[in-house]
């Protein structure tokens, strides 16, 4: 700690922490803190939101700067990583010798710019993705990914254990953003095979409740795969011992054919057959699912 | 049970099973089964197969046939539905009054052929579908989804639960092939993505062992939503509560760009993209992600 922060945490309310936005999110991250007993300042840019938070003793700064000075911690959340901008970069000296944690969501290269612009002044700035809707906050199941400054993210892990279980990822600021559309996109992705699958079932009168423990069965198995499958990929091996590409291959077809043949969509289907013929025509046919990471990297 | 299956029955080796074809699959499920202390009759086209079986107590039939008749229940397990009806059809005398648990990979089109089949042959004919790997037969994670006959997975439930969890979807008996694809459809989403997430943190120069856990805790969450979904597709209502189409759509363009920008292939989010963006053009962008099932259903 700096003697600058020093200087900051020593005029805290007890450790106060300090939330930035109360939107959805930044008002479940207040509430949660709140709830744990922990002082907390809070400011939102319209001052219609989080009049139930001051009913239960969290102070209302006047102004952002103010509710800045209150803390040795700013949590920031807001819309888009360009509101962040504008809402921090006027308030560069008050900032200064604090941690500002941004779990706006947003892209690696905005979180890296507004690292820069943190590190121009002597902020400790921690970026974060929410890996949960705002009902899951302070509940186990939540998770909140980190990256950034190492020493912020050590200070202040009791407050940020209470929001989420936290995770470090890296000094590299970007890592949050880029954790964070990627397990985006595996929800998506699940949730489509859902559709789809839904769909498929529908169309021979099964209704999607019977079917979903069927698929979460499936999920649950497909998920304990993924620790060796990331071994292979860091390893660069990729054997065929459970089920080769051209073994996925030809059941693809089955899928496609069902889905055809019940006249539902087999747009997704295709594509997955897709990448795995261009496997196969690359010579991975005999090798194991994980092979595939090939076509998903950039051409040399 | 009919006097022609209880006439059968009475013949059994005290509850003898028997298996008819043993590759990596029937070997696992024949093995399981003898290893449960089951009296066990295998045989398989190659005798080369199975010998291991043998020497552990299993009965080798000198032909189909003498394996059929060896034991009320007969489980065909063999590399497509072109080799079950090869085989059972000469047979059908044989089977007669028994039952037949074909758990071959195939279409549900091909089930409802040898159902029809069997029913004309008084076979009790249940068509099952294995989800699981061969290793994992006999263990609690193993599931097999059975369609068909409802009474022949009654009666023969002691033994289908020392293969793997049974269950029982529907007289019709293609459901268990169309859950079949249903969670192959599923288990290939999850590793696409995870692939393409590992593409993705590669290129940041994370591994893909520490990305796994993240991406973990992501499907667990992904996986709590689905028995709601089940439930606004079932009746058709979708409440954008946790969060809308139209904010989907704008997140997937941040994996889109993250995955331009790190020079990993957009297809997979550029597809999903497209959905969503379907979807918000029929006036859905309103609505839950489940809302989007529309798009997987056929064209009216």
């Amino acid at each position: 700690m700096t003697s600058s922060e020093h200087d900051h945490a020593g005029s805290d309310q007890a450790g106060s922490v300090t939330f930035l936005g109360l939107g959805l999110m930044g008002h479940a991250l207040a509430d949660t803190l709140l709830a744990a007993g922990r002082p907390t300042t809070v400011w939102n840019r319209s001052t219609d939101k989080g009049a139930d938070l001051i009913g239960r003793a969290a102070r209302r700064a006047g102004s952002a700067g103010e509710a800045i000075t209150a803390s040795s911690l700013a949590i920031v959340c807001t819309a888009h990583n360009n509101a962040v901008r504008e809402l921090v970069q006027p308030l560069a000296a008050e900032l200064r010798g604090r941690t500002l944690i941004n779990l706006t969501s947003g892209s690696s290269s905005e979180a890296r710019g507004i690292s820069d612009w943190a590190a121009g002044h002597e902020i400790a700035y921690l970026d974060g993705a929410v890996l949960a809707v705002p009902d899951g906050i302070g509940t186990d199941e939540a998770a909140i990914v980190y990256s950034g400054d190492k020493d912020a993210f050590d200070q202040h892990n009791p407050v940020l254990r209470r929001l989420a279980t936290p995770t470090f990822l890296g000094n590299a600021p970007g890592l949050a953003a880029l954790h964070d559309v990627a397990v985006l996109g595996m929800m998506w992705h699940i949730l489509n095979a859902f559709l789809h699958a839904a769909a498929l079932l529908q169309s021979a009168g099964v209704s999607a409740t019977p079917l979903t423990p069927v698929l979460e069965g499936g999920i649950a198995t497909t998920t304990g795969w993924l620790a060796d499958y990331a071994e292979q990929i860091d390893a660069g091996v990729f054997p065929g011992d459970d089920s080769t590409i051209a073994t996925h291959l030809a059941a693809m077809t089955h899928l496609i054919d069902e889905s055809g043949a019940h006249g539902v969509s087999t747009d997704l289907p295709l594509q997955m057959k897709a990448i795995a013929d261009r496997a196969v025509a690359e010579g991975l046919g005999q090798s194991g699912h994980a092979a595939m990471i090939s076509q998903f990297r950039s051409p040399e």
